[in-house]
């Protein structure tokens, strides 16, 4: 513990997760707690806010509303899709010295872990003690070190529950149905659409990656045959599939809009599925074939949690605070699994999280590249959690008694 | 109680609800505990299943059974879209006489109980003694006579569930957010997006349907004038908008796909709402425009079930076999509102709830044509039960710091 003392700020920055006010809430109630922490500020849309002061003071914001909040899907202290640049993180470090902030933690993705590797380099060349943490959230579940980030768990429940109901929908009415999901380099969310199988001809039948080449001749061969076996095929396919060139397939289609990374949009429309399907009826002749993006449902669904995913998401607040307050340390926090299923926290430098990612490893794609294995699986199992029940009618078929028609 | 004896027959159409299975549970259960009824039997596929007699033996199904699958969305006897024309209906009628059906229960919207009417005329007209029960199901709310339909409540909680999130999701990453919803003709569940606003600013803002003609200037003028009020806008819209001649707006990207009815195919494409992005994107020069498609997660998402549709649909299932079998007669069991919140369940002639569907009255329309009202909400809410919670931040601002940068 070092005799310091100073105000904490924390944001929010990225796309949000049903879980990442469970982090504030953890960062909020365990600095407070803490002796050399004076005041506890909160930024209103990530580093915009900071560097725009849009401040508020959360040093007496009540345990009941934070607890609310927790249970909240989506930012609380809304966000921004700004990634900084040199010049932006001599701001928010202008911004943070003007208030006096000691502590500043950092709920993103690999991007605001590079925000704070350079928030904390410029600290320490201006000799001010400033101490900052990433803590992680992320529904693509992509960041280096860590075993899984909070806010994936809850994104792939949701992915794992539309995938179970669209299954039971598709075997009442048969047909072709694709469904979209997001994650635009790593295949981690659309792969727990595979974690809704429970009988063994239970859909998802094909799960397409964008860690693999999408090949639209294998694709139409691979519905054609999974079709003719059972008269039905429900298809998980990632929003960021692309061809061998490495272009996305829905770069033909989404209007060339880009974001501040530079990359074509994916989200927010439903061409791509829209292109599967008109793939497999033109080039499949199958007649019944829809196409639903599960879209922005699958990240801030309210009332789709996984439970350990929200334990998860608060504990990594509350270590944050431990290991930068306590420890008086920057860094990022990290989730190690240790049994099944267990885990604990650790806290590693700023460098080995920031702007990189990481996608599926090789052993949780089969080898033809259009499912996933039980390695993945038993991944993702406990990050999820107990699935809602599901079962089919266990019944004896009646003989016929007609006489046969023609 | 008459003295007949003979097998029941039990048989879902239509589209998959959450709930549908706990109707078909109700049948059963109380089916089996009738002195009259020798075997309950259950037909796959509906009445595709009862002419290719595709038939299995509930008898003796237990009640675990029973009760699991009464908790799973989605047909479980599996459904179809054929739409019987009246030779068809003899060809039903044929194989329920073939098995000594006394009694069929057929589960489904306004063209079921058509199916219902036309297959008990037939063994009126051959001094056959069957009893028709329609059991009302599904999801667009717009059967007659009755208050509401069993399958509604759980699906208008998916979709203000959906609409929470997306106003959470889009108050922390602001711009404009369009989703589109099922009901070709009726608005209900489009309406239901209004259950989600819990503070006075939250959305959706707008809110479109099939009740009134879409108008593209009317919406430009409704999306900017929200957008320079609260720096965003949420739109609900309905997949059956239509222009002044009622052609459909959907009809111009599904490639004129037509179901059994002759009506364009308008679920399974994201087109709807990729056009209406665009005309935000072009016709009002808002950069952040994202739409999302519901889609079949509305009508069989596993895990999002409202307790009160639940226990209804177990009801109507109940009290169709005391009607039908108990009393001795055809009809369609309705629900009729009581007291807030009670009801109570009656039986009518089949004709006056088959083929024939609802609009939403006028008075759950607001004037402008863009939302809806206090009279609908009052109407949905306790057919949705209570959301999950969402909550905001209470806290007060912090004082600038910084000199201002201009």
């Amino acid at each position: 513990m070092s005799n310091r003392e100073g105000n904490v700020l924390v944001a929010q920055g990225g796309g949000p997760t049903a879980v990442i006010n469970q982090s504030l809430a953890g960062v909020v109630l365990e600095a407070r707690r803490q002796p050399g922490v004076r005041r506890v500020f909160g930024a209103v849309h990530g580093v915009r806010g900071i560097v725009g002061e849009q401040l508020v003071d959360l040093t007496n914001v009540t345990a009941r509303n934070l607890e609310e909040v927790g249970d909240t899907p989506s930012s609380a202290l809304c966000s921004t899709r700004d990634k900084p640049d040199a010049a932006y993180c001599s701001r928010i470090f202008a911004a943070l010295r003007a208030h006096e902030v000691g502590w500043f933690f950092y709920l993103g993705g690999n991007d605001s872990a590079d925000t704070c590797r350079i928030v904390a380099e410029e600290a320490e060349r201006a000799s001010y003690p400033l101490r900052v943490c990433h803590v992680p959230k992320t529904i693509d579940n992509d960041l280096l070190v860590t075993d899984h980030c909070p806010g994936f768990g809850s994104a792939a429940r949701f992915v794992a529950q539309a995938f179970a109901g669209a299954n039971l929908d598709n075997r009442s009415l048969p047909g072709v149905y694709v469904a979209v999901v997001m994650g635009r380099h790593a295949g981690f969310l659309t792969a727990a659409a595979a974690l809704a199988r429970r009988y063994p001809d239970d859909g998802p039948h094909l799960v397409y990656v964008p860690e693999r080449t999408f090949d639209r001749e294998q694709f139409l061969a691979d519905v054609k045959a999974v079709y003719s076996k059972h008269g039905r095929c429900i298809v998980a396919a990632s929003e960021g599939i692309h061809d061998a060139a490495g272009n996305p397939i829905a770069a033909g289609f989404t209007g060339g809009e880009k974001d501040a990374h530079g990359n074509v949009q994916l989200s927010g429309t439903g061409a791509v599925g829209d292109y599967l399907a008109g793939l497999v009826k033109d080039g499949a002749g199958i007649k019944r074939v829809r196409a639903d993006t599960l879209g922005y449902l699958q990240r801030s669904f309210l009332g789709c949690v996984s439970e350990t995913d929200r334990a998860e998401a608060r504990e990594v607040g509350e270590k944050g605070v431990h290991f930068c307050v306590g420890g008086d340390r920057s860094g990022s926090v990290v989730i190690r699994r240790l049994a099944d299923y267990a885990v604990d926290y650790a806290f590693v430098d700023l460098a080995e999280v920031a702007r990189k990612s990481r996608a599926m490893p090789d052993e949780f794609i089969a080898p033809a590249g259009n499912d996933v294995t039980d390695a993945f699986l038993r991944y993702a199992r406990p990050l999820v959690g107990l699935l809602p029940l599901s079962a089919r009618l266990s019944a004896p078929p009646v003989p016929k008694r007609l006489p046969p028609t023609n």
